[in-house]
């Protein structure tokens, strides 16, 4: 089996995995829970994602070339320590968000930003709290508020009723602010680009027009050259070409 | 009487209805009030658009269809238990601001962002202080301090002097939030596109002028086969088909 | 004398009275004095612009016109009641900026960004500083604090150690944030039109090269007309214009 | 030696004397000491500067107008006392970002913006601690706190947590947030000029195709036209240049 078909089969189970790891993970830290069957699951697709990793590397026809290119994929599955890492799974999902969004650039561009707005104040609400909740003196402890704190950091309002104080937090924090200056730039150019392109056709329609005469011109020079031609060849005897003449002409 | 007359026919009266409502529910929350007069004109005119939506549905060609692209008018009419949805109504205003707008795209857009943020920020106020002043705790609590919370919002400054604590504030500022990341998109988006299109207008003028030498020649060189035609003619006897030559040179 | 002469003549006396004015002011709102000379420079400024004012009024050609069409020169005359609004006189400051920044849009656009956003903190920390310094509760007391206020309020960043409120701070707040988002859409509009310059030059490149080969094309073609004329021309005997056919070939 | 030598034997040196100053300064801040050891290394490659400002303005072939045209440079080298205008010199680590950025100038400006962020952030918050941690008062007293405040500052965010309260802290501020302006209107730009681009480059394709026909029209009238001549050549007795006729034709 090659690689590419590994990963069409691996597509969905993986989707799938992504999504029970997000859902016990959201449960673990909004409960603020220990139980053993969130622990299994989360350790469970964590299991899929290693054995996913490793079997990549296997069938990978330049295994050294995919090792160095693909060191992303070995932090989300080398890295289940350190937790909100763990949701760097979740770009899995960004896939379903590619299918939705269709071939134009922009109304992809919008869908991208509205999933991945989405995804990034649910993710960074659940990091933010796993963070935050068990150490004394934070302000954010319960998943409303955290939720709230991700949307306030990703506008960049910044009311400052909700803020991180420990590192791993503000690390989620600034993942939050690079995140919402980047959906800003998109949501902006977007917008931009769309205006500049109605001028564009405007102006592509003009130079169309520009065009015209020119060609005008043209197709009054060859009918003057071919009546030349028509009253040359009336002088001369019947020749031996007049077949290809006409060819020529009516081409 | 077919949808489109209805719709044109109704178009007045719904924008009188929903101001009617802007001012009852205005009066509502600033004066903190229950009077009866107030709660007959909210309930009246939202039976308005109750009967505009059923005899909308009744009129459309295809009503299942109407019905499922119709979702919001649906959410507008059917959610009068949730106050702040209520606002939704106001969008209707905005058909006036596209009257007033014109046809030119970026002038359009000006009228409309201003129309936008005039409209948010009362309306946001308006949601915000009915969502959190009866609340203990909460410190939105005069419609001035509404509105200046929502314009702080809205401009993505945050001070945190006033922000929501209820989850139905909370929702408003995020609407609020998100219409001025859209504001700020479409003013930066308009004044790039206004630059952008005198580069393009340029641009254009260039490629007109470098269109011109290829015409110039074109034009020697008819003016020369013609010359040549003249020649050959004047060698000839008088030919059967003069009147067709002068003709296609006239062309 | 016309109204164009006086404009000319009035320009840079009215320049020095607007600056006169901030001088002023700026004492009178910074040392939070009610000392005379400063009142009598203040309303002497004022008596420079309410002339001014009526002597456009009495020079412009259609009066009723000119009125309606200047309304915001009233605005800035007539309310000198409301401290705040006579700031609106820096605004022929904005004239000088216009001299030093050319003919270039983008490089005008800058110029104009940071005098207008200089002039904008200053103008709002004085505008702030005068509405908030005597309100009891207020924590913008001194001209150092407002400069910085009015800082965090134009970068949208809003910290929220220093706000207004004043019902006239706030409106001084939301001008500082309006002017803050005008800002940042200039500074980014600019940008973003220098990289779609760079492209729209390399589009145009490229439309150029395409031009090239039918240039080529037409300059053969002629050279092969302008043959056949003179092998024509070899077998006829010398006719009556040879001169015309040599300067027709000259062109 | 020419100034052009003497600056590209002394790039690297100076850059290792930057990063020098950088790492001592950080030293020397962040543990709020008085060491010798730091101030020696601090004194010393301020001696650097210094020395390569003089043989600079030495080697300039036009002196005068070299130290008028280089008045930052007199600034970095001059104002050693003001500690935080010190790291002006970090500016020089620029360099290296525009050999890794390469050609294309999107990409330069992604490296650019990544890098000037990064620099800045550190530089930022090195500064505001310099001036903010030995103030009572102050909140911005341990490195990882200043780096917050540097980020939450430059993305415009400004939670209110921390905020620095001396001048000099609120200058580096200022320069915090003007620079997370400028990197937001250049992330901006770039994703807009990347979606403009794409708009253009289908435009020129457009326009490309418009050219095709004329194109077209321009080979069959040649055609018509070398029939022409070869059809007058036959007629007449072999003539004294028939090479150069085949000559023109072959072009």
């Amino acid at each position: 089996m090659t690689q590419e078909q590994w990963r069409k089969r691996s597509e969905w189970p993986l989707l799938v995995a992504a999504m029970v790891f997000l859902a016990a993970f959201s449960v673990q830290v909004i409960v603020n829970t220990e139980a053993v069957v969130v622990e299994v699951l989360i350790w469970g697709t964590w299991a899929v994602f290693v054995v996913d990793y490793f079997i990549n590397l296997y069938l990978a026809p330049h295994r050294v070339r995919w090792f160095f290119r693909n060191l992303h994929e070995l932090a989300i599955v080398a890295l289940p320590a350190l937790r909100p890492l763990r949701l760097l799974r979740l770009v899995s999902l960004l896939q379903v968000v590619h299918r939705i969004g269709g071939n134009a650039l922009r109304s992809r561009v919008l869908v991208y930003v509205l999933g991945a707005a989405a995804l990034l104040i649910y993710a960074g609400a659940l990091a933010g709290l796993d963070a935050e909740e068990n150490v004394p003196g934070a302000n954010i402890k319960t998943f409303g508020d955290a939720v709230w704190w991700a949307l306030t950091t990703i506008t960049t309002v910044g009311y400052g009723d909700y803020y991180p104080i420990t590192v791993l937090g503000r690390c989620v924090a600034a993942g939050l602010m690079v995140g919402g200056i980047a959906i800003l730039g998109l949501v902006t150019a977007s917008v931009a680009s769309w205006m500049v392109e109605s001028v564009a056709v405007e102006t592509a329609a003009e130079l169309d027009a520009a065009e015209a005469p020119v060609f005008e011109e043209l197709r009054r020079l060859r009918t003057q050259v071919e009546r030349l031609t028509a009253l040359l060849e009336a002088r001369e005897e019947p020749s031996a070409e007049p077949s290809e003449a006409a060819r020529s002409t009516e081409n």
